[in-house]
């Protein structure tokens, strides 16, 4: 033991990791490394050139004993690290939805990380409770939620890490509120919907929850409805459930589907699923950030992505909380308290499945206050508006087909197929595939695919916060210029 | 629209809120912010004076359109957010358990957090995938856990979010587990165990599982057995189940529990539960930290909280991790790819909750990397030195005792009964809270409390990263100075 101690730093106070000058120093260093590579972002490919199982070919296989000097850590994380990184930020990046970010942002989350507060309830730190519930309000009043979704109605916003926390929290929630109805040996007949659209999350949260695979009701959707749940199908299943004795417990709808931003119509989904005393759950995981501009809002009658936030950062409101907080309220004496028993103060722990919480709301707070609301539009616009350049230039070549119509940042295209019939779509599908597969593979740009309508598609997004109109462009010249003898190759 | 375009910060590009210049200026300001506030931290009060709903009235209720430049929001947090911080960092906090921090873990942070990758599985971004599973083999050997649970050997590690999160994920795996083994309709017969001692969470995440309450054993300790969770208890509990035609399922064994750091005897726990085919689960969140020094390792035979890392930085290791992803995995369209059917990569999105992560393992390797796991063994053990001296202080004074023996660095103690029997109980009981409600009101320390074997107890955790030996001996001092005096105004 003792012989173990003689290998710390040497310091007067033994080893002190928080030292205020070492700190100071390495923080300083990181910010520049951090500038470094924004500057250089796009020398990297964006997706990286190496195999599984890369980096332990470059990392020892167990711990070193010893310390090893900041500087040298970070270039290890510069040779090691970032070859093999995803380049999400890089402005060519264009697949799955871009995660976006800001200066605003990575200050707030380092203050926040900084500060560290454990934050599970109002007393644990009142501050990080009474911020997140604030700007929570603020967003809901720039998306225009109904006003029942704010603290002063009985509503009330939570950050949580995922969306898929937040659609199990409310599966947990609603689970609760119709059992309480029905009494409480209705598990087995509790049943769930959802477009077959929805992020395959739905389907993880009712696993976990531990709804029957029997219960789940996977509706179908179709090309011409550009892909969003009918409320008449909704109503037919919901129905023919209830007939049969069971219990219509929970609806997720989207708005802004993974595949291909389609939008469920909430609103009359929220009336049938009323009628049947369901819970409806809006997935705006994406486009939920578009609501922030009025041309947007009639899309939503619930944002994470696309607020320049960086990652872990899912806003969820709910309009009747207690519903919420009952259903996942623990009570331990350890952390009994004055306030709590007040009954005056949010307790997030019993909001979200973990106990403790990071500190998100600071990071959201210093977007809104360094941006204003008029930045944050301008930003959405921009985005929606080079996607709308690229459309235009898809439905411009005659080789090419817009294959949904774009309603926000996300375009959804191929390749048209040579000729009708299943044989045409099928050289299309592969034609396509083949063609992504090479764009890709030129490490210039990353975009991915999904199926819709059994069509192969190519998903652009738009809208890393470095991305140019001139980015888009050069993606748009990558296709074009592959078109062709991706299709020869393919066939 | 274009009104509110025009009220963007001016710039050639328009709104730029990635552009390096201002990121580099603001980021340097912030850590400049951040060293400032470590250097006052001493003059905060630990808890901050303030009332429920007193944020509301230092900022408005609407957002605001117009951007503020970044050093009048920094202004604004110093104003309105820190005055209503509890101060985790603070060196004269002793609650709960501290939540410890480090340069290393706060630039790793910073980093991971300007990468921003969303990293659900491999290809996403490779690095994130493989830095998180060598850093976990790397403390799994550190920690000495069997070698089942190393990647190499079918198991392998992960980060979550937090416990509650690893608890959930377990039980859904073993529940699942359990049922193939029984057949699918036996859900409402799965049996699940834990100590009267164990965390809230995990009665949380039975609740969110959906397991019947009346199937969730809470089985109660004693303070013979210093709170630890009995395998003849476990025993005759599981066999009654199995008598009763129901199916033991899963066993949350605790290594530190959060009233006193009692540990379970997990050996011989699992011996018992391996008879019903029972998974076993080890919630070591504190205590696991410990383990990195051989004189604490023979308590565990399964950290988070203690490891310099800052907040959500749950490690969970399982033995056979195929029992993990296939309970959590899903597949849709839209991340299909070729790395992911080569079944040569971990896509981590299969071992949690949601989809999204960050890029945790980046923090946990700066730490181990920069530090060396000399320097954390020696951490842990000066921790545990101040608690003993802690200890040793206590026991020096007659009017108090230590209520349960220290194991790690929490110290368990009151100030004794005047009288035996129950209204010597009482008074003691009254007193102990005086004390510790005065003792938290100076402003100087925080410490919280919890009841054991029907006995209010003071809890004094040692180990925020600035805590020295002179903040032990003061708070010491705060205690015997008001104990006299507490116990008189209480009566
Ligand atoms: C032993 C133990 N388990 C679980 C938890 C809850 O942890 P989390 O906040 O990560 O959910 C705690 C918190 O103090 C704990 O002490
Ligand atoms: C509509 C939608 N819902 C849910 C998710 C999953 O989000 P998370 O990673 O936050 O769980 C996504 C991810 O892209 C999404 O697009």
């Amino acid at each position: 033991m003792g012989s173990l101690d003689a290998n710390c730093i040497a310091s007067p106070r033994g080893f002190s990791p928080l030292d205020i000058d070492d700190f100071r120093q390495q923080a300083h260093q990181t910010v520049e490394f951090i500038c470094e590579y924004y500057k250089g972002i796009e020398s990297h490919p964006v997706v990286p050139q190496v195999e599984p199982g890369y980096l332990r070919r470059l990392l020892p296989e167990t711990p070193s004993a010893q310390p090893m000097p900041f500087a040298k850590v970070l270039s290890e994380v510069q040779a090691t690290v970032l070859p093999g990184m995803t380049h999400w930020t890089n402005p060519n990046f264009f697949a799955y939805f871009p995660a976006t970010l800001s200066s605003a942002a990575l200050c707030g989350d380092l203050l926040a990380s900084a500060l560290n507060p454990v934050a599970f309830n109002w007393l644990s730190s009142p501050a990080v409770t009474e911020l997140e519930s604030l700007t929570l309000d603020w967003l809901a009043q720039l998306i225009r939620l109904p006003k029942g979704f704010l603290f002063s109605a009985g509503g009330g916003g939570v950050l949580q890490a995922t969306t898929s926390e937040a659609v199990l929290c409310t599966l947990v929630a609603a689970r609760k509120m119709v059992l309480e109805r029905a009494g409480h040996d209705g598990a087995d007949k509790l049943v769930v919907y959802a477009s077959d659209q929805t992020h395959s999350t739905f389907a993880k949260a009712c696993k976990i929850a531990g709804i029957a695979p029997a219960n789940i009701r996977i509706i179908p959707t179709a090309r011409e409805d550009l892909f969003s749940l009918r409320p008449d199908s909704l109503r037919a299943a919901m129905e023919a459930d209830a007939a049969a004795g069971l219990l219509p417990a929970y609806v997720c709808a989207t708005v802004g589907t993974t595949s291909s931003t389609a939008v469920d119509p909430v609103a009359q989904l929220a009336e049938v699923a009323g009628r049947f005393g369901a819970w409806v759950h809006v997935d705006a995981a994406y486009a939920g950030s578009a609501c922030v501009c009025p041309e947007f809002r009639h899309h939503l009658d619930g944002p994470h992505k696309w607020l320049l936030t960086g990652l872990d950062c899912c806003c969820l409101w709910v309009r009747d909380r207690a519903r919420l907080t009952t259903s996942l309220s623990t009570d331990p004496e350890y952390l009994k308290n004055r306030a709590t028993e007040s009954g005056l103060v949010v307790d997030y722990k019993d909001w979200q499945i973990g106990t403790g919480r990071r500190f998100r709301a600071l990071k959201l707070f210093m977007v809104m206050r360094c941006y204003g609301t008029a930045n944050l539009q301008s930003h959405i616009r921009s985005d929606v508006r080079m996607a709308r350049g690229f459309e235009e230039m898809v439905a411009a070549d005659t080789r090419f087909e817009v294959v949904v119509p774009r309603r926000f940042a996300l375009v959804c295209f191929r390749m048209r197929p040579r000729r009708a019939g299943a044989d045409g779509e099928a050289e299309a599908d592969a034609a396509n595939r083949r063609l992504l597969e090479e764009v890709n593979n030129s490490g210039g740009i990353y975009a991915t695919h999904t199926v819709i309508g059994g069509i192969y598609v190519i998903r652009f997004a738009v809208g890393t916060t470095l991305t140019e109109e001139r980015h888009v462009k050069a993606a748009w010249e990558l296709f074009r210029a592959k078109a062709d003898a991706a299709w020869e190759a393919a066939q």
